[in-house]
């Protein structure tokens, strides 16, 4: 068999991150090459940087196994971004993919722009084309999938009005409860130690203006704290996490789920061995959902790339 | 009796909204002229506007009566300045405050910068010295205040940690409420057309974009809309309110009243004819309290300015 006739695709996952890119052979699904880049997010990353962060993780996918023919030998290239669902930066995401495919010199017979929670459901056990996705990193979303496209979406409305149980809302959270726990309306919490080595000391004056020093998103940084808090047995920190299970089993409930779909799940709360994972799956159960957990959506790019168009 | 022998004092209020001065006969307390200039909250309003806004107020407090031998003629001022509270913008207040005397031509024996918890808790029935004060307007903040001084304040810690049950939190959570009514969360809500309105449309893109668009601190101006329908019979709306009383009074709580000692309340969510009042009084009742509701810090600032030094 020629070598030169192995039809290949390209799958991405581009996320609030980091950008991951790979070569897979289009008849097996066998990874060729991988490549990372800077973020991804089709809303909030300026455009020459997407640009960028996407021509860097496609190098790196292409550079492990150069394409005889040359890159043009790509049959499809597949890409779910963050922010670029529906009323998202879907447009902005689709300019900024052909450029950097036409940087890298690959000019692939088909190239399509998806949201991420279309890769992330398609990244599924045996890649699946009906059911529900949840994903809870940075932000929290949810969204029912019909045949490969998202039909319904819950939350995702971000820091200020919503992101229910993500990693921006326990850091919230945690600088609340120490906050609460400050002025007696609250608790004592173990949380106090890290957010007071965090703000330059425990008090409310620290603590209000370590918050609003910077972007409100950057408190996402704070949930392995909460998490950590919890692990090491405080009572506060345990109900944060409780919490945020709560709402995101609340997300998946309002998407009307039936006993036995799938549920795939990621983001860095849910992803496999994510600490909001087993809390999860305890609140779904009831519903007949068993979470099924991946690294990433972009298996599920690489797999809707292999696709017939 | 020589008129240019009478004492006058200035009360001054600078709050999130506008600032207000009054002239006052020292010994009475008589009103002797009122003046209203820009916003003086003492963090977030420029250095250079806080002096005319306070110079503005004051041109018009003196200008219905000047005062013979000159506005030096002055004895004291008490200002209470939103932001100007402990950890705040004291400093900032006490800069400008001294600008825009000189800019008037005033240069009383005393000038005296306070928060602005101090001086509405001195606006207070018979200006108590000792006892409770709860601020709900833009923000929310409670205070014990001893002897006439702030000595424990409970959450005021802004519309990203803080300010429960605060015209910010209603106006974020009638937003919130209207996205959850729309993708299934919770139940349907008559807020949906005024926002829809506000919004330019009714779906989750135009209520996060609408929301996103501008500084978050203005969302409190849709407080009117949750008391509005709150008042046609909407049972969300209605349960915004109740949970926005009973944060204020879990803020009370935290302050653990004594039973019948004061307890002033002020701000557009708690002033005379307030939409949250009944719904506060209602809930520190059992601790032995009774809310006396004042219009503004003003009253409270003349008399402080009143005292002997």
């Amino acid at each position: 068999m020629n070598e030169s006739r192995i039809q290949r695709v390209i799958g991405i996952d581009a996320g609030g991150t980091r950008t991951r890119a790979r070569l897979a052979e289009a008849a097996t699904g066998r990874t060729l090459g991988e490549g990372t880049g800077g973020p991804g997010n089709a809303l909030s990353v300026p455009a020459d940087a997407l640009v960028r962060h996407l021509a860097e993780a496609l190098r790196g996918a292409l550079s492990g196994s150069p394409p005889p023919g040359g890159a043009g030998a790509v049959a499809a290239v597949v890409a779910g971004f963050a922010g670029g669902g529906p009323g998202g930066g879907g447009e902005r995401a689709e300019g900024a993919l052909a450029a950097a495919l036409a940087e890298v010199g690959a000019g692939p017979a088909r190239t399509e722009v998806r949201g991420d929670a279309e890769v992330a459901f398609a990244a599924g056990p045996g890649a699946p084309a009906d059911g529900l996705v949840l994903i809870a990193g940075t932000g929290a979303a949810g969204a029912r999938v019909a045949d490969r496209r998202l039909v319904c979406a819950v939350d995702g409305d971000g820091w200020l009005l919503g992101d229910a149980g993500s990693g921006f809302w326990l850091g919230r959270e945690a600088l609340r409860a120490v906050l609460r726990a400050l002025d007696g309306r609250g608790p004592r919490t173990a949380l106090a130690a890290p957010v007071a080595e965090l703000c330059g000391g425990l008090s409310k004056e620290r603590v209000v203006g370590f918050a609003y020093a910077a972007h409100p998103v950057r408190l996402a940084g704070l949930s392995p704290l909460v998490v950590a808090a919890a692990g090491a047995g405080d009572a506060v920190a345990g109900r944060l996490l409780d919490r945020a299970a709560d709402e995101l089993a609340a997300t998946v409930g309002a998407l009307e789920p039936r006993p036995g779909e799938p549920l795939v799940v990621t983001g860095g709360l849910l992803a496999p061995g994510g600490p909001l994972l087993p809390r999860l799956a305890d609140r779904v159960r009831a519903s007949g959902l068993v979470p099924s957990s991946v690294p990433d959506g972009l298996a599920g790019a690489v797999s809707l790339a292999r696709l017939p168009a």
